[in-house]
């Protein structure tokens, strides 16, 4: 009998998940839409039951554990807490709610995390003790780990690098507050940044082709390219925003490696070139030379089944 | 036989040394001028010997380990490395120097760590797994401390929050770059955020009686009792910035408490008022209220001594 535990992976419109073995090989892979299924309860069945019949339909495995990476994910409490972008309302146990129905140690915590554990178990931070994996999507959302462990702290949302301020009085962050580092250093951070450059700069420019509510980081990656000076520019202020955000993060935790991932980091040596440039210049010299900016070693599609799957080993393993 | 630890604080000027027990009683102290031995061979016998009389004018105890505080430490190495207000240069590998010495088991790690584990061990942060404490001289020296471990970080140098640019552009610092938090946050920084409103105000101010190169913490704290309306704004304004350091501070690791220590924390309510104010107000909302900034609960003129104690006690327990 092969152990595998399931990683589910909960987003605001699809859950997917899938059985990992220990090596982190996908053995099932199934999905299901999150919006379907307003009640509670009923999520909690229909989810318990795909995974039942996953791991049905695979001779000789045994499902020893399950993680979950979701929104708003407490760890401590195995809660999904006041989820802006859920169906489910107010706090929900979804660990016990799950743990309840199929008899199986449940583990729970939050997309950016599951992403770091991912990373650590399976991904290119295997012999890495200390390290931040930063996402770089829609938000800016982080997992540090520390001396091996995810930092959880005393509330169990440690690790919001995203909300960091960095320009007192800056842009308006979904948080509420202005300035946060996910206002400027994320694919959405980058759309403003070309938007603003397009009001200031005069240059021809292909994006000013296409309606602000379409652009994304990918066009802009694409006319950067093309050797587009605006895109470039934007480019290089995002990489200097997010060097800014590194920076100041060294100084916390002195990290050997910051992993980044997500939409933004597909853009390669466009976006890690001039961050490890502005990251080498204005570290504090005790660090310079020190910490290693690197992508992500888990395939992006994979990540989120991957970093849940990698909570629930984590967890069997104590 | 009552087990003890020496605790040794390595200052620029003085080397103080006490014996402590595990409860954090000193029970012996002594201390010798550290100026006087530029020759590192020499110190470390001196200070071995300074620390086995002591033992043997008190009855009855048993020393069991010794813990070091000092500038430029690196915990995992035993080394004091390029201190700048030290008279040994270069590398010194002082907990191997003094362990061949005398025999027992030998830690070092800096002052802002060593206050940290003395605030754990003997202090106000006895039953907290996740803390801060900034120590507010000088410079702005810090010690984190995440599930109960201090955070010693890839390098051995995490935990320097004094050097988080908090204003890109800002104030010169002792660090080569420019805009750190210590610039504006710690007691020197206090006095510069003086110079610069009795550049920008007309307000008549005692303060204005004073040179530059004397005025300090306490004659502004004074100053702002007596209600001088440039100390209170110096205070303020200081109190903001420190606001700022620990709000960012708190999105990385979610600490339970901030503990804050030093010259500048003596101001009390002066500080601490304005300091809670701003983090609630500016805090992100998901850790509002979750924050408790607090005094340091070891007595200042016995923490160097009882945070390099107890590095020695958290060593011996391992």
């Amino acid at each position: 009998m092969k152990e595998v535990v399931a990683g589910i992976d909960i987003g605001g419109t699809n859950t997917v998940f899938g059985l990992v073995d220990r090596n982190g090989k996908i053995i099932a892979e199934d999905k299901l839409l999150t919006t379907s299924y307003p009640d509670i309860e009923e999520y909690v069945s229909v989810v318990v039951d795909a995974v039942k019949r996953s791991c049905s339909r695979v001779n000789n495995i045994k499902l020893t554990g399950i993680g979950i990476g979701a929104p708003d994910a407490n760890y401590y409490k195995g809660t999904i807490e006041l989820a802006a972008n859920l169906v489910w309302k107010g706090i929900i146990p979804l660990s016990s709610l799950i743990s309840n129905k199929i008899n199986l140690p449940v583990a729970i915590t939050n997309d950016a995390n599951a992403a770091a554990l991912g990373e650590m178990i399976f991904g290119a931070a295997k012999n890495v003790k200390d390290f931040i994996i930063l996402t770089l999507g829609t938000g800016l959302g982080s997992g540090m780990v520390i001396n091996g462990e995810l930092v959880y702290g005393y509330t169990g949302f440690a690790g919001e690098l995203g909300h960091t301020i960095v320009v007192p009085g800056g842009r308006d962050c979904g948080c509420g507050r202005q300035g946060c580092l996910e206002t400027y250093a994320s694919a959405s951070g980058l759309v403003r940044t070309v938007l603003y450059m397009l009001s200031e700069m005069k240059e021809v420019s292909s994006l000013r082709e296409i309606a602000p509510s379409e652009l994304n980081a990918k066009q802009i990656a694409e006319a950067a390219k093309k050797g587009d000076i605006i895109a470039i520019e934007a480019f290089d202020y995002t990489a200097e925003m997010l060097a800014f955000g590194i920076i100041n993060a060294i100084v916390f935790s002195s990290p050997e490696a910051v992993y980044l991932f997500g939409g933004l980091a597909n853009a390669g040596d466009l976006l890690f070139d001039p961050v490890r440039k502005y990251v080498d210049q204005n570290v504090m010299a005790l660090f310079r030379g020190t910490v290693k900016i690197l992508p992500s070693g888990i395939p992006e599609n994979n990540a989120a089944v991957l970093g849940a799957a990698a909570l629930a080993w984590k967890e069997l393993s104590k």
